[in-house]
This record gives C-alpha cells, structure tokens and sequence, in this order.
C-alpha cells in the first residue's frame, strides 16, 4: 500500500468512528477539532509501521485512531494554554464554546485514546500501552518546558533538542513503533522504529523553525516571520543567544516587521540558516542510516521513504 | 481491618509514591494536590471493596492509587473551570502556579491514574480497566451537565439526579466495585458492590445540598448558604422551581445574606428541608437493602457499614 491509501483508509474509519454521546457541546466539540483536518501523519506512521512490519494493516486501525485522537487532546489543551484563537483557519474549540468545555473535551478524548487502545484486539497490546503512556507523559512535560522556555533566557541547545523531542518527535516515534508492534514483531526491532521516527520528527521539527523564519511564502504557505514577531525561542533564537548576548535586546528594541528583519539579517551574518538546515540534514542522514539496518532485518521500507518526502516537502 | 486501619495502610502508600520528574514546576504541583488531604474516601472504598470480598489489601493498593491520583486530576480541572481560588483552605493549583501548569498538572495525573492501573498485577486487570474508562467518561459528561445546568432554567430532577450520579456518585462506585475485583470476585458480585456505593454517594450529595442550606455551622465547619449565595443549581432549587415558578425571580431580586434568608424561608414553607431529607433517606434505605444482600452471598460487610456511618456524620 502507499501513503495515500493508508490515509484514506484510516480517514475513512475515522468517520465511521465519530464520538457519540450527551452532553451534545462536549460531544460537538470532541468531533469537530477531529474534523479539522491535518496531514493525519501519526495514524499514517501507525499503519506504515504494520505494512513495514508486514502486517494485517486493518488491525492497526484502533491503534492509529487513539494515537490522532491523543494528538488532537493535545491540540485542544495547548490551544488553551498558548491562547490560540485560530487552528487551520477555524476557531479553536474554547473559542468556538468556551474554556471550560475545552478543557472537558480534551479530558475525555484523552480517555478515548486509552478506551481505543484497551479495545484493541491484537498483537503486543501490552507493550503499546505501556509505550503509549511513557510517551504521553512525556508529552506533558515536552509542553510543560515549551512554555517555562518563553520566560527563560540563556535555554541551553542540548534543552531545546530534548523540548521538541518530548514535545513533537516522541508521538511520531510512538507511532511508528507501535504500528510495528500490531504486525507481532519484537520490541526489540521496534525500537528500531522509534528511533527512526524520532530522527524523522527532529528533522522535522528543525526545518519547521527554518522555514518559519526563511521560507518563501510560495512553500510555506504564509508570511514568514511569525515566530520571530511572536518572540519564539526556536533554535535558531538559542543558538543566537548561545553566540551573541545582544539576542534578547534586538526583540526588546524592534517589534513586528522591523524585529523580522533585523533578525533575521544578524542570524544570516551568524550563518545560522546554513547551520539549521545542516542539522536538520544530520538528522535525516541518521534516519535514512536506520532505515537501511531496517531493510537490512528483512523488512519494508517503501512507505516509510514516500513519508519521508512528503514530510521535507511539506506546506507547513 | 478497621477504616482508620486501612485509610493508613493508603497514606503510607501514598508517600512512597510521590511524583518524581522533570519539569520540577509540573511534579511539585502535581504532588501539591495530592497532599492537600482530604478524607481519602475513594482509595479506603477500594481497600474496604476488597477486604469485603476477602482479599489481600495490599494488592489493591496500585488500583486504589489509581482512583485516588484520577479524582485529584478532577479537582485540579474542575478548580479551573469554576475559577476557584481555594481548596482545603490552600490555594488552587492554577492560584499557586498558573494555569497553563494546571491543565497540564491535570493531564498528567490522568496518565499516571492509567499508569498505576496498567502496572497493577492482579486479578481482574481488563474488567478494572474498562470500568475505569466508562467511569471516567461519565464524571466528564458530569461536570459538563454540572456547567450547563448553571445557565439552564426547568431542569427535571431526573436530569439533576443523573448529572450528581455521573459528577460523584460514579467514581464510588467504581472504587468499591474495583476494590471488589482485586480479590477475585465475579463481574457480577462485583456490580451489587458499584450499585451500594452509588446509593451511598447519591444520599452523601444529597445530604450536602441539605447541610448547605439547612446545616449549623458547629457540624458542617462552615456557614450554611454558600450554594444560595452562589446560585448553585442544587436538589433544593430544582424542586423548588419545579413546584413554584417564582424561583429564579427571588434569586435576580435578592443577593447575600438576604438571598439566603429569603430562600431559606420559602423552601421551609414549602417543605424541602425534609423532603431532600426523604430522599436521602430513600438512597441510605436501598444501599442497606444491597448490603444485606450482599451478606447473603457470604460476604463480609463490617468495614462498609463504618464508611457509611463515617459519611453520615461528617463535617462537609
């Protein structure tokens, strides 16, 4: 199977799956930040798991639904917390209802996810669990350091890789290794998974700050800039800081547009556009160097590599 | 064993295993609200569960852990959602930290709540998971019904029964049935333990809308009528308006102390104060009925009968 079968295909168990229950708002608003759409990449990186694994890719389904069901918990709260009004162009749910439901929403899709995973029927379900649930902790604390970073000066880079680990790689990696573990394989070879995913997520992750800051509107979609005007501590912020302390002072002395350029221009004198993207290229040298040991097991790698692509060339 | 007996047994659990993680900001306050105190009724239900259907306590204690580490991730949420300042004369964890911390301080409680239960190594592992999951649903459905009612006029007091069944009465149940299947009693023995601890949740609500408004300050530890003061949509004010359509009017025209006096009095004339009375009555009459039948089986029932008479007499 390729990616865009394996998407269809959970996309179509997904609307077979729609929450049903009372009080309606909770209910409305739990389908509706599932219906906001996506790329759907961790329920693919399930099923791609199973078919790398060479599995029955149905019996993944339940597994990969909990996991985008997690994702959108997540999505719903950390909306809340950064005081987002808008996800891919709607409004957010505590806008759309409010606070409290949002909170509520968030709560019981997160037991969704685990009331998906405990119906699951198949291979490794203990192990899933228990990788499913480290890596929600991990998750919270991912965010939790996300969120101290924007009052910290001085983060180091080494506590920056480690927030956009636990905060974004570390789901992908989950989801990739679980996928495994449905078609019966050992935890063992599925951590091989992980890891590669884990490099996927980074690289990633990395190119996201990248293009944020110099991507062309053409590819990225939107004005770049954004998280500069916003203050982010992405990477490139750490490591300009890491090399020049007047950092902090040039986003205490411009704002918006002009703090964009006058940024940006100093991280290109830094090379700090060059450098991310060679760090974003390390990771995805070392993912393409687990992928091959994986081949090498006698598994398939084909849907995996077609993620990879379509991941680098994403739209933001 | 006797309550205070095993209420210790649970707190000395409850110190060995306090949290231990990184960001410190989310653990410490992660620890904070589980050491705020409290009756710890929830884990006693599950340990006296199992002493009832004659286990070995100690092994009921990851699971009473588990309903114990939940009903404290409500708390934390619900404190949010009511914008409380104060719990147990402490400040609320959104208070002493933020809410940002909060919301994930809750989260992550909720995933170790899941945690402890799937590394539980007993018996009637799945039957514990699957009840917790419905449970926790409904305490979600709950406290939604709860926030809805506060904007809702007419609710039915089959409506109102049924929000304070799902917001309290459910996580009872489901600790004592819990508590039950730890020891290795059938699902269906189970199910007489979850229907007691219902009934006795419904008269403890019920019993606290009464103190609330009817209760001397040297029992209930505080002034009465902070529910009327508040507008809360309690038994007393859903039959009320129900029998005299008044109701709301006397709430927009009075506030404070005057609110109280006025309420008070007409409930009074219109006979609620015993009939919530009856009603609680009703609830403590059927738990005795299930109690004995639960005798019948063989069982023992020494411990539940002190929880009962604990929860009778308390201080709210």
């Amino acid at each position: 199977m390729q990616l865009n079968s394996i998407t269809q295909l959970y996309i179509d168990y997904l609307q077979a799956e729609s929450f049903n229950g009372d009080p309606k708002s909770l209910y409305d608003s739990m389908n509706y930040i599932m219906s906001l759409g996506g790329k759907r990449i961790r329920p693919a990186l399930v099923l791609a798991g199973n078919q790398m694994a060479k599995g029955i890719v149905e019996k993944a389904l339940p597994v990969a639904h909990a996991i985008e069901i997690f994702h959108n918990f997540s999505l719903v709260h950390d909306d809340i917390m950064d005081a987002s009004s808008v996800r891919r162009g709607k409004p957010t749910v505590h806008k759309k209802w409010n606070e409290p439901t949002a909170i509520l929403a968030g709560d019981n899709l997160l037991i969704f996810a685990y009331k998906y995973l405990l119906n699951y029927d198949g291979n490794n379900k203990d192990v899933i669990l228990s990788i499913f649930s480290d890596t929600a902790v991990r998750i919270c604390e991912g965010q939790q350091w996300d969120m101290e970073f924007a009052y910290t000066e001085g983060i180091s880079e080494k506590k920056y890789l480690k927030m956009i680990e636990y905060k974004t790689a570390v789901l992908l990696g989950c989801a990739l290794q679980c996928g495994g573990l449905t078609a019966g394989i050992s935890e063992e070879h599925s951590k091989l998974l992980y890891d590669i995913a884990i490099d996927i997520g980074m690289q990633f992750q990395l190119m996201d700050d990248y293009l944020d800051a110099f991507g062309e509107e053409s590819v990225i979609g939107k004005k770049s800039g954004g998280d500069i005007i916003e203050g982010k501590k992405t990477w490139l912020y750490i490591k300009s800081e890491e090399i020049n302390n007047d950092t902090p002072s040039w986003y205490s002395t411009y704002s918006g547009e002009k703090r964009v350029s006058v940024v940006k221009n100093h991280w290109k004198t830094m090379g700090l556009d060059q450098q991310i993207l060679n760090k974003a290229q390390e990771y995805k040298s070392d993912a393409l160097i687990k992928i091959k040991t994986w081949e090498e097991l006698g598994y398939s790698t084909e849907i995996l590599t077609e993620i990879v692509d379509f991941l680098s060339g994403r739209k933001s």
